[in-house]
């Protein structure tokens, strides 16, 4: 009803006035939003959104579309009640759009589904609390983001939204679908869902998310404005019409309707809207001017969704796609894969803050109203700070180094805020009001409380909803100890020399080890002390350097730029090693070798900044390869990107499989595009996808798993064969705007970023790999942390539960999910029960949330995520299923 | 009444929202109007005027000022009515408020009192028409141009300016000043008017015309906005408010009063006023709020106008001054004196498109309604092209070469404008409709009619009220002529070969030579005829090189920068040479002599690049010297600086005088300022001035005046010595914001530019000097054109018609000047008696329009400007007298 009226026999030139604020990138995200540091970059949203408001009163014809929720939502707190019934009136009247609505536009490459439903869920909440129906978003608008994952448009699809539209995509995939018009097509976005519940409309935009070239009429651009007094000298309304007409008619050739879409606005434009409008008022009233001239071009104002209706109403059959657009490549030598590994810590860091923050959403529950005592419990700090850290330049790694240093230090401060709250819930659920100390420099061996105590206890709280059993490390400097579990139960504790291991930086001189059992969604408590005249630390056989058999970790040099093919170099986004061979970082390793009952241990050293822990424990069939990796060198002035590789004799035909998002798998082949006939011009970095979760290759005998601790990137480059990037260092900014090479060697790594993580390999037969690889996962994601029992029972294997959180004052809300591909398991790929009664027993007020169509059942379908919240009514349960 | 409540017991900071729209500089007028060539600089005129004017709306608190109605005007005519409005309430209410109001902003250092009048006329004339009494400027306002001009200040006190306020003195000056609270003044600007008729209080700004450092907020700049959420982690009021008060306490002990002002603005800012707005309300508000804690200082949003009226009741008696504030140095060895012959050639085609404009309007006048037929009679393109020209970057030379070349352009479509008038006139005038042809290339020896023409006729129009000999120059390829005035009376002609002249750019073989008598007011007509055997061009005298005994001709090489007292080239602002002592072009000079009954003339060939002709008219008592100077050789890598330089025996004891403006004379002395003790660092440019039309230097026997085509700079450096440069040829970007070379060596003068003028010497006795060099000055300024006695007699040698154009449809103004200064002739310089009935006889017209005390008589005092205009009420009258 507020779209504009088009011509049916002309061609519609839908304009649509937007802005691009990135949730931090140059700046960060609160001198984005106030205009500060404005030597780095031009930009503050306060002021963008003050004057699209106010230009939009001037001529109700006028439409602006906004995105990111996380600006918009601090605006609106900032706004008096009458300029926010003001607002009101405009997004009623369909002139003020809100497309997309998340808190942020996520990264697609890097990210993990459970906070980006996180993300999405704070963004589209709050416009539905403040706007109702007319603030629901209705297309899903990633222009910006370096690549499509299924996953995301799959969410999209079950989120309700009636079509997506980007702005990236292959650059010989462009070019393909140009000349067939298929830049508009149905993305088919799950293998597992009934169709169309992951079928998404998608459509591909003319230029990017910019303006046609002559076109930009914000403050930051050089385009002439139209000058249309006729008294000037350089009048130039009938070269700015013409100019117009060429582009349109242009643009509509390689599109199949007579709508077509330009994105009028840029990075950070409309701070002074004024400039566009008013050249879009004329632009508008000259060229439509020219139709009592016969022209056949219409121009309007419009939305996407305006567009997206005019799509529909040409009532055409759409290309279908159903693999995904990754990797992304703006040039032959110009593959934007090197951000999949890009800042490896900070990827780590956003992931294990999603595990303290779910722990903390639901510790806040089990522990009642008491556990946020003084804090409020919606939109959190720690909710907040999760929810930026999606965005595309912020796990993604391809921001400035002020910026990922912002998103730590808030992903920090909401821990911090958390730890209140998960002491309070303690105390209130274990009656003991014991001082809770949180040790969050365990990941580089430093605990001050175990380091000195000669007695403590450790409370772990799992946020998985079955039994985990999970290896504690604490830095110690007894030798021996005595462990006992919550019945006093002994339990064997390892105890290791840290002496020589030159990768720790505390002063700690040993390291315990104990596994502990922590029960579904709930606490339980170790306690630990030192024996007086114990044994010696586990003795460890020193071996002298020899022949390593596998070579597994390597590096490339980075590109410099300085190349016959192409200048293009390494850097923050793109991966461009100067050679397509990587070379063996040693060929010699310092090696010690552990055996306790706890664990087997290899302990490797290939050079002083590169070493491995190979661990086998009792109880598990996994794997751990622990790597620690830093500083890269640069002294000869080369970039480094060090790959682990692992090489086996499973016969893989060039296939392997990776993740999307953590979700569905998604097969990839080397040199080649499931859509296109792919020319290779980068052989490595070509070949590279992200790996979120996880990756496999396999054959028909055997399948290799491995599960990654945070988002990389990896490729399988030779038969049998998967690598796995793990730390990158760069000497040259690889011009895509960051402007920083990236080096991470600022602050207090002044002699570079040392990084540790963890892969967890399991070898299983194909058809019960994901029985294996799907709870690993999960259990990575979620890992533990501190107690309760909030489950009586288990739930069953297929069914995660992906999120237990305070919604409102009143009620709570809880994700279950199925969590297994269709057919990737021949147990747990089937459609599963669950007694949702189990689940109310200890949390009653759950049980009343829960309102399903059967009272107390509900059968989980694969992939399908289910919702639900108490005491809401059928309507807004409604709009939740499709906004949610 | 619309100023602000301030409080008497407290420190009160008057915030002064503004922007400085310079009437082209680096880019043209309408390129800064539309916000075109917004790669060069951004700015956009049109924006700050819609911005402004919604951000004034939004709070009633809010003030701003404009300055330049070359701008607003054009805004203005393109708002609807409603807007046009509102804009009267917002002025009506003292919320937008006019300051200056001229058309531009002029120079001071470089341009007539006459194009000033007229462009200030033109500007005051729209607001008053517009907004009647609220629009009326009740400051002068030029906080940008480089130094001040006493006639300035002169007319700003006769046009009724309560108080003027600029930003640029000389540093020296300014820590004088400040240190003894002298920034705010009494100015005597005259030595002619009797006090206080010419006095004008007069403020010098704090920070030029910039905000304090670390208050900008316009989007062009970089400081911290006001970041008051108190959620964000980087929240500054308390640093903002604490910086805030430590300048406004430091600003107020170098001024006398509890009031400060402080400008909140820049150059081309409050595009999107927004930013300035929202920031500095949050300033005043939280400054304010310390009063609460005892703070004592009152922030408050102000206008030059509200703070000139709390100073008016501090009731203080401020110093006074009575020179002027030439020149203008920011440091040691940075003396803006550069500009004062900037671009000279674009400095004469000013005064001579002057001249053209003055016998337009005259013309239109005489030739009554049929001159104007299809063309607009007031705000024509002439007038605003004159008018834009005295912008302080325009007729100054400190503009870019391709806004330097759009001024020109505009001068050129004014004059061919006013042709069409000419021509029409002329015809109405004579009763002969032959077609009216123009040479406008003269100045270069180019006329193709005269050239190529056998016989034709001249027309010689003379807008001075008093008749004029006047010698005409014109290229032809015959050899001799019958020339015969309009009564058929012989006139002596002279045809003299310029085959060996050089400096001609045509292909006449030679030029021919009579002296034409010109009624007042009036046209006369002279008959040129071709003689078929005439005798031969008057021969010339030849002579070998010889020595040059009277050095006239010399250049400084310009310093580049590398340089140990300081970097500072020099470059279109400023002049600093990189040695104080010229050097000779050229020790011998080829030579020519011609001896005719008309003129002797002896031609000078200094090098190919300098040339001058030393005339003296049977019938005039001055010198003429002709120079010829480029394009200046810079194959040596230095920029070049030419003078001229009299050396004479007259006894000056460092003393010489210049004129300002064009109107009163100041007296000068070598390395002295009159008000402070001059601690010189420059010897050549630091005694550098500005020379509008004349110079002299005198003892008491002798004085000599040189009465210039146009603005230049010159000094006296040694006793009885004048020097004045001619051309300069610069090869660095002096750093004041140009970023060019001052090298004016692109288009069609790709090696350089050639630049032709006339100085005109007059040797007389010092009490009887002016009587020779008033009429004479007029006479170069309102140089003869073309034709009909308008005057029945005379106006007698101390009453200079100013001005006479058409006013409005029913009437026409008339400016009467008494051109000369007090004391400065015995027979000139006392009151005159003007029988306006003389004026009435042949202009019915006029004759209704004058309406003084006395019906038909009106004695002018010294240096008074009188106006007048017919059928206006007393009251609209009075209003006139004082914005006029």
């Amino acid at each position: 009803v507020s779209c504009h009226a088009t011509k049916p026999n002309m061609l519609n030139v839908h304009l649509v006035p937007h802005t691009h604020d990135d949730v931090g990138w140059l700046k960060t995200v609160d001198q984005y939003y106030y205009g500060d540091r404005n030597d780095i970059q031009h930009a503050g949203v306060q002021y963008i959104l003050d004057s699209v408001v106010d230009q939009l009163l001037k001529n109700p014809d006028r439409r602006f579309i906004y995105v990111e929720t996380a600006f918009f939502y601090r605006w609106w707190k900032q706004q008096s009640s009458s300029m926010q019934q003001t607002v009101k009136q405009l997004v009623n009247e369909g002139r003020l759009e809100f497309v997309n609505g998340g808190w942020c536009m996520s990264d697609e490459a890097t990210t993990h589904y459970s906070a980006v439903i996180d993300q999405m869920t704070m963004g589209l909440r709050f416009l539905n609390e403040t706007f109702g129906p007319c603030g629901r978003p209705r297309v899903a608008w990633h222009i910006d983001p370096f690549g499509h994952a299924r996953e995301h448009a799959s969410m999209f699809a079950q989120m309700g939204y009636d079509g997506f539209f980007f702005g990236r995509l292959d650059y010989q995939d462009r070019a393909r679908r140009m000349v067939k018009r298929e830049q508009e097509l149905l993305w088919r976005a799950s293998n597992s869902l009934t169709p169309p519940m992951a079928d998404l409309f998608t459509g591909i935009l003319p230029n990017g998310y910019n303006p046609p070239e002559g076109f930009c009429w914000d403050q930051s651009c050089d385009d002439p404005p139209i000058r249309d007094d006729p008294d000037l000298e350089d009048y130039n309304v009938d070269d700015v019409v013409k100019r117009f007409l060429t582009i349109a008619n242009s643009q509509a050739m390689v599109y199949k309707t007579n709508h077509i879409i330009m994105t009028m606005g840029s990075d950070f434009q409309y701070e002074n809207a004024n400039l566009w409008y008013k050249n879009l008022d004329k632009l508008i009233r000259y060229v439509n001017g020219q139709q009592a001239n016969g022209s056949k071009v219409n121009v309007l104002y419009s939305t996407p969704s305006c567009y997206l209706q005019e799509l529909h109403r040409a009532n055409l059959t759409w290309a279908l796609k159903t693999d995904d657009f990754f990797p992304y490549a703006d040039d032959a030598h110009d593959f934007w894969t090197g951000y999949f590994t890009s800042r490896p810590a900070l990827k780590r860091y956003e992931r294990i803050s999603n595990s303290n923050l779910q722990t903390c959403n639901q510790l806040e529950i089990l522990g009642g109203p008491v556990s946020r005592k003084g804090y409020l419990f919606m939109l959190s700090l720690s909710e907040k700070a999760m929810a930026v850290a999606q965005h595309h330049d912020a796990v993604s790694g391809t921001e400035k180094q002020h910026v990922a240093n912002d998103y730590a230090r808030r992903l920090a401060n909401g821990w911090q805020h958390c730890q209140v709250l998960v002491s309070n819930s303690l105390t209130a659920l274990s009656g003991s009001s014991a001082k809770r100390i949180y040790c969050d420099n365990l990941n580089i061996s430093v605990c001050p409380l175990t380091e000195s105590s000669k007695k403590f206890s450790v409370n772990v709280y799992n946020p998985l909803a079955r039994p985990v059993a999970w290896p504690v490390r604490l830095p110690v400097n007894g030798t021996s100890y005595v462990v006992s579990d919550a019945e006093g139960k002994s339990v064997v504790p390892v105890s290791t020399s840290t002496r020589d291991v030159r990768r720790n930086r505390g002063f700690a001189v040993n390291e315990l080890l104990f596994q502990v059992q922590a029960p579904p969604l709930g606490f339980t408590t170790y306690s630990v002390s030192l024996l007086q005249d114990g044994p010696p630390p586990a003795s460890t056989q020193h071996r002298t350097p020899t022949a390593i058999q596998n070579k597994v970790l390597l590096q490339y040099n980075a590109s410099d730029g300085n190349n016959k093919e192409s200048n293009q170099p390494s850097g923050a986004y793109i991966f461009r090693p100067n050679s397509s061979t990587p070379f063996i970082i040693s060929k010699t390793a310092k090696t010690e070798s552990i055996q306790t009952p706890v664990v087997q241990e290899v302990r490797q050293w290939f050079a002083p900044w590169v070493s491995q822990v190979v661990r086998l424990y009792g109880d598990s069939r996994a794997l751990e390869l622990e790597w620690t990796v830093g500083p890269l060198p640069i002294d000869d002035d080369l970039g480094k990107e060090v790959i682990t590789r692992l090489d086996t004799s499973i016969k893989t035909s060039e296939y392997f499989y990776t993740d999307s998002n953590g979700r569905e798998m998604l097969q990839r082949k080397k040199d080649f595009r499931p859509t296109w006939n792919l020319s290779q011009s980068e052989p490595i970095a070509g070949n590279y996808y992200p790996i979120n979760s996880r990756a496999f290759i396999k054959d028909d005998v055997d399948q290799l798993t491995v599960v990654t601790d945070r988002s990389q990137g990896g490729g399988s480059l030779q038969n049998g064969s998967l690598e796995i990037m793990l730390h990158r260092r760069l000497l040259y900014d690889d011009v895509r705007g960051v402007g920083e090479p990236l080096n991470e060697s600022s602050g207090v790594f002044p002699e570079g970023l040392v990084v540790r993580g963890c892969l967890r390999l399991s070898l299983d037969r194909p058809p019960s790999a994901a029985d294996a690889h799907r709870p690993l996962a999960q259990q990575v994601v979620l890992q533990p942390h501190s107690i309760f029992s909030g489950l009586q029972a288990a739930l069953p294997p297929a069914v995660h539960l992906l999120t237990l959180t305070q919604w409102d004052k009143d009620s709570v809300l809880l994700r279950l999910e199925h969590q297994f591909q269709s057919q990737e398991s021949k147990v747990n790929s089937h459609p599963v029960t669950v007694n949702l009664s189990l689940l109310s027993l200890n949390l009653g007020v759950l049980f009343n949330f829960i309102t399903f169509k059967e009272k107390d059942k509900r059968t989980l379908k694969n992939d399908r995520t289910v919702r639900g919240k108490a005491k809401m009514t059928t309507k807004v349960l409604k709009k939740m299923a499709k906004t949610l």
